[in-house]
């Protein structure tokens, strides 16, 4: 299936392409016109650098196209020059994937239009540089729920979060970013614009091309415009906060929180105890929301048609859960405040852990009923590496989804460091042996670009593939997810 | 993007790979093993011809491989001998996409083992070649749900049904058959064996290679299984008959059963006058469910979690409905056999059909918002071609996919088919400038390659490149889908 020879040559011209000649810039300025770039050092600088402060790079460039037109004469003639081009949304990723490093940096952020709304249809047509509040705030003004939901909701742009197919909190009942896409526009690294913008629910005409850009971190086009489904928007939303003796009792809780209520679970979220310590020792105004401790805590938010219906249910599912001895301890929010208060406990776990120091993370997932079997065996090879490792392990449990978080005391922080590598490959060796991931949303960008190419040789290839025949000249993203 | 004479060489060659020489007859006989090929001619001939007697084919070889290994070395073999292999489902389909014409036939039928179900997971891993109604059975006896139904659910197999992305008449609530897939286990063209059987709902290791093989026809590999996402059995499902003047008003009454229902709408199906007056014409022990015509009738199914909430919601639905004009009369069903009677007059709509005689279909798309536009619009170019056409427009309207079918009296069924291809073309013009689909839900085959081809430029050579890329060879179900 490979053409080796060809490939080869195409890695070892790799480096050539970052660099973009002073002549190269000067027409690319022309082209793009006074507001389609910037000089601005410190705009520059800011996009040149993860938010979390590992990755530190470089542009040549920093392009501002302000439509769709811009974005293809931009790209056709970086693809006819042999330029390599890094597509960037709100920079909010995790695994390096948006930082430059001589790629002509191109960022969508003038393109935030909102395109039209179509409330009988159920979609909403936006640019790709939206921000996600923006598109749940527009769904919200016409009684209507885009149910993505995340951290960085304020900075995050739509093209972005379809080129890493993000997650959330809302998976369990809505599904990922892929799950919300109906159609796409799509500057293909020739130039040319592949328009799916159709926001049709069954399109059977022949392969489904949008699902190549989902998730594919920009290395095959830059994705300028989506059309995205909405959702009825519940009457009520109601959050209880659970105690439970056991991590491997969740995926029973779970189960009967799904047929107590009737499917209506829409987050299903874990944290042990040492980390609802955290948050209380770090985040101002948070306060412990049951007398006693237990090792373990879940959120659960269930979305129905009134307050009347989420009371009655919540109701019931608490004492069945009782009843089973799947909990030991419970509260529900009577008001917003009070769930507020709740989901603010899970949501500012990960400020608490930065605050504690530095954690190695891991973003990994594995079939629910596995969950426990993970966290046991992770934590013994986890404290073989390293006896004084604190482990907190949290997150999107109701999608199997844990994140695998390893810190340590100030002081035996050099020691973390100093095994952080062999603790992270057992820890993907605990998530695969299981049938899991080793990158559930985060993506692979360049963190995990080793770890793809290593431990899914297979899908690499077949994903080296399918790269090479869209985009042949290796300009989008060249650096990122495989070779 | 395109390699022109690289591929002008394949297509060349296509022919030649068809017919199969009676020693690789032989040595793959002896590969597959007595239990792994029939020679049985009524077997065969069975499987050569589409079900509704529309494609007549022939094979060299039905090879019935028993497990992955089996498929695995078949591939391997064709792959290195350049013969061309069809995989085939249940053929159920209904566009040519699994008639041989010489390929090696490739049926699943020996395996059709459940390889496992994982309640907690909420997932039902099996092999491609079982059928649908095991599945929704096994799910049941888990009290679980596999949500995915339509009229050949008898005989259809999971590996067809993934192949073609399936839909039917749950998409509204649980999506295509795209979304009830987690993982699949695929033989790719060389004869390696691809395994994504995860059960994940989070994986972002990458591209999502699994979205290629779905709705890929078989073109792309042989998938041999797959895990199934299961969801909770809601407690019960309730079912409406609704009588409208104008289809116009059919989307915002779908937008207040579901904001009516909080979102539990699972089915929303239209059928004009025309069509029930054919039921109960045609079909045996059918009766009118109210006792005056109207133009349009709605058959809408909610699912929930018990009987009271149910008959609330639908009564609740049905006053609003009066209220704001949008229906004239409905009437709900009380218990199960009533559900089944009413089902049953959209169920048994084809049959009807075709007992009246033979209809020029459509199966298109359009965003549910225009599908009163998209009827109007293509009455009036149908009725211009045809003014003695009969048109029954009938289907999943939850979605905007309407079966557009076109009819006509015994004496006038000549004319009828003579222009047919100009009615096709009319219908199809009208269904794209409304931003629509040719093929909402059948897919492309052999019987819309040419529309796909002249419809849609930009996508068919993406999809032949990718073709290209991931079976060079050309042997996977070659005629079909793109060049």
């Amino acid at each position: 299936m490979m053409q080796e020879d060809a490939f080869a040559m195409v890695t070892q011209s790799h480096e050539s392409r970052l660099t973009i000649s002073p002549a190269h810039i000067a027409a690319l300025r022309g082209m793009l016109g006074p507001k389609g770039f910037s000089d601005d050092a410190q705009r520059i600088a800011a996009k040149c650098q993860d938010w979390r402060g590992r990755y530190q790079g470089h542009t040549g460039l920093l392009a501002l196209p302000g439509d769709v037109e811009g974005v293809s004469r931009l790209v056709a003639y970086c693809a006819s020059h042999q330029i390599a081009i890094l597509p960037q949304g709100g920079n909010t990723g995790l695994v390096g994937g948006s930082t430059p490093q001589g790629e002509v940096l191109v960022s969508l952020e003038r393109m935030n239009r909102v395109r039209g709304i179509d409330p009988l249809n159920a979609t909403l047509s936006v640019d790709a540089g939206v921000i996600l509040q923006t598109v749940q705030e527009t769904a919200a003004a016409a009684d209507a729920l885009f149910p993505l939901s995340l951290g960085s909701q304020g900075s995050a742009t739509i093209g972005g979060l379809i080129s890493t197919n993000a997650g959330g909190v809302a998976v369990l009942r809505y599904g990922m970013m892929r799950d919300l896409v109906l159609g796409l526009e799509v500057v293909l690294p020739d130039g040319r614009v592949l328009n799916t913008m159709r926001g049709l629910r069954k399109d059977n005409t022949g392969l489904d091309l949008k699902q190549l850009f989902i998730g594919a971190e920009g290395t095959l086009g830059v994705i300028t415009g989506a059309v995205l489904k909405l959702f009825p928007r519940p009457g009520a939303i109601s959050t209880a906060f659970l105690a439970l003796d056991r991590i491997a009792d969740a995926p029973a809780l779970l189960r009967l929180c799904q047929h107590r209520s009737g499917g209506s679970v829409t987050a299903f979220e874990i944290m042990p105890h040492r980390g609802l310590e955290l948050v209380l020792q770090h985040i101002p105004q948070s306060r412990a929301p049951l007398e006693t401790a237990s090792p373990w805590y879940v959120l659960v938010e269930i979305s129905t048609l009134n307050e009347e219906l989420a009371d009655t249910l919540l109701a019931a599912m608490l004492e069945s859960a009782f009843e089973n001895g799947l909990i030991r301890d419970g509260v529900v929010a009577h008001n917003q405040q009070q769930s507020a208060a709740l989901w603010g406990l899970r949501e500012n776990l990960p400020e608490a852990e930065r605050a504690y120091g530095k954690a190695v993370k891991h973003d990994v997932s594995v079939p629910i009923s596995s969950v426990a079997d993970f966290i046991r065996q992770a934590d013994q090879i986890v404290r073989e590496h390293f006896s004084e490792a604190e482990i907190i392990a949290f997150g999107h449990v109701g999608d199997g989804n844990i994140h695998y978080n390893v810190s340590a005391a100030p002081d035996q922080q050099t020691v973390l460091w100093q095994r952080a590598e062999a603790i992270t490959e057992s820890v993907y060796d605990c998530a695969l042996a299981l049938g899991g991931s080793i990158s559930a949303e985060h993506g692979i960008g360049i963190l995990k670009k080793d770890d793809l190419a290593n431990r899914y040789p297979l899908e690499a290839e077949m994903m080296g593939i399918i790269r090479r025949a869209l985009d042949p000249g290796r300009i989008m993203n060249p650096r990122m997810m495989v070779d």
